[in-house]
């Protein structure tokens, strides 16, 4: 029975918050903690058992240290933002608990998406017999589980691999992004890049594009090659894969809305000088749109997140595709947050149950396709985010 | 010989000037006053022969009042903002001297486009033996000259006009407003209307859209009906027309960043709160875009303004066209201002110096269809702004 420390009082952080209250028989005790206490209590009066909150600045190790010595969890579930994974992680080395993240860390002020920052705590967490679980939400997360439950189960070798991200959500409104608008438009005017015959491959943004047909009739959509972080850390741990790619899909209207506000010159992260300060035009842009939390109760439709994987078994070339579909307003009827949030949410819990049921712990920092997928698939059924999975007549090209 | 003072140094006034020192037979001499003297100066600087300058604000009747003693001009050529046309009108009749503007007053802070404050000085024009000209631009200006040439030279009676104004320059941005954005985004966001059986009907903004083959090569482009003042004097001064309605070409990507500017609050009036200040996003947006007068070297391309008119001449229906092209890059090289200024600016001097001649000199204030079109239309053709006319097959629906 574990006691589990949770930052981060986000969308994810709600969902995470409310799929461990679920789970009574592994996550006895709860605390949920950021740095606006009345969020957490917010949270906190959705659930359906008492969970303890409280304040902290994540980025403030001695902060951090000192909640977790009056918290004294076993873990601590960090659903924050990236910039702040090292801090967190140095305040679990210096208090002795495992730790689990969603994202990778990413230099404040710099769209660097690498692992090498939390790979090198490698041997520390492996001498103080820690455990730190990178990247534990849907992409990365459930598809690196894919990747590895495809090549325990299905393949000999696995040749390519494309992470297809689709949400064929509908808000409603002309204009508004899924979470923090100023990341959400970084990342989509961000060079792509894809893995290929042992080297990266850098796209201009949008450069590569595709159509795809998806199940349960979400049916046909365009997907746009994007960088994401999982392609590192599945490119070196399956050195076999020739090349691997994620796409993601935008609807036309939301591209016209981004490309305008490119081309005025709204999505600028340079200060311009207006009545007398200095203001930079992305965050003006970010205080008119809607607040991404606005969204959950009007979103409808469905995401289709999953895998085609290409490989050998037995000689013969297989096209393997393996998915989730979530239902944002199911979603939001369960958590009270709509399929963004609840499809990192629900594999964070997993996670760490994952840990603190001894199925996955291991001391050192470990990404998900590292460890043995088959408890991990399971629990996806069984908390929210069943898969299926079928073989494809034709690769994605 | 006259003496004239130019009230604003815009782009128009810069025409304006260029215009009136060429005709040196007729504005002997010229003074450019404006809030900034620094922008006359410069203006005066591109001129061939010598002009005086000087600095007034023209909201200050009595400022204005001191200047026109200082100067002593027959006339003033009022090419300030359309704000102040009712004071610099007060400051004519306090000095006795002759008025000319391009645009009906409106106040401030209200998108109210109305003859009535203006009409209704009238009488004190005419009592102090002074004349008022309202609207001496291409549209209102020339468009209502064409108007009124139309009816005295080809028809019985008009039934129906349509003003069509067609920019087909490109000035290779990917958006950028003509003028100050503020007043061009408000214009295009407001209600359409026309004159249709001896009342108004209101359209909703773009809701109107035609497609018209427009002569010597510009071709088809989308025409949206807007509402546009020149209108109102013409539906009253030529009470048999059935319908008038006018129309302006925007291109698809034009509307494309209006339409999402739109959408994220970017063209609104209403400040939000941002960094502790109040803030108008539609003043920000502007801060953003090029400055318009930026644009006159970059644009290539065409304007064609003019009238399509069907109406009865011996009991017979038929159906007149008659417009303007004018050349970006030509207006560019002989005034240093491209085709949008040079439009409106040329119609100012004609009309100022048809004043000077005495050939449409007579006290009161009067719109530009209320007086003989010959003197003018030859005009037209020497100083830049030739005509032509055609018959069409069929009516403009």
């Amino acid at each position: 029975m574990a006691n589990v420390l949770i930052v981060g009082a986000g969308g994810v952080g709600q969902v995470v918050a409310h799929k461990c209250a679920q789970v009574e028989e592994v996550f006895e005790n709860i605390t949920l903690a950021s740095r606006t206490k009345s969020k957490c209590d917010k949270i906190a009066d959705m659930l359906s058992r008492k969970i303890d909150t409280a304040e902290v600045d994540a980025d403030n190790v001695s902060e951090m240290v000192a909640l977790i010595e009056k918290v004294k969890p076993d873990m601590v579930i960090n659903v924050a933002l990236p910039y702040q994974d090292l801090h967190i992680m140095d305040a679990c080395l210096e208090t002795g608990v495992h730790y689990l993240d969603t994202a990778n860390y990413e230099p404040p002020e710099e769209a660097k998406f690498e692992y090498k920052w939390q790979w090198a705590y490698q041997e520390k967490f492996e001498k103080a017999g820690l455990m730190a679980l990178l990247g534990s939400g849907f992409d990365p997360g459930v598809t690196s589980v894919f990747t590895a439950y495809a090549k325990k189960h299905h393949f000999d070798r696995i040749k390519t691999l494309d992470i297809l991200d689709c949400n064929a959500g509908d808000h409603g409104l002309p204009f508004a992004t899924n979470f923090n608008p100023e990341i959400n438009i970084r990342e989509i005017t961000a060079n792509g890049r894809y893995w290929e015959d042992g080297k990266w491959v850098t796209t201009k943004p949008m450069e590569e594009k595709r159509v795809f047909d998806f199940p349960e009739g979400i049916g046909e959509k365009d997907l746009y090659l994007l960088y994401h972080e999982e392609l590192e850390s599945l490119s070196k741990h399956f050195p076999e894969i020739e090349r691997a790619r994620f796409w993601m899909t935008f609807g036309a209207s939301y591209l016209k809305h981004l490309e305008v506000l490119q081309n005025v010159g709204m999505t600028s992260i340079e200060p311009i000088e207006f009545q007398g300060q200095q203001i930079v035009p992305i965050q003006f842009l970010k205080a008119l749109l809607p607040d991404p939390a606005s969204l959950g109760p009007l979103t409808k439709g469905k995401t289709c997140i999953g895998n085609i994987i290409k490989g050998v078994k037995g000689g013969e070339d297989k096209i393997y595709y393996v998915y989730n579909i979530c239902d944002h307003q199911e979603a939001y009827k369960e958590v009270q947050s709509q399929a963004i949030s609840y499809t990192t949410g629900v594999p964070a819990m997993i996670g760490a149950k994952m840990m603190m049921e001894g199925k996955w712990m291991k001391p050192g920092v470990w990404n998900m396709e590292q460890l043995d997928p088959d408890p991990f698939m399971e629990d996806l059924n069984k908390y929210g985010l069943p898969w299926q999975e079928t073989w494809l007549d034709k690769p994605f090209v």
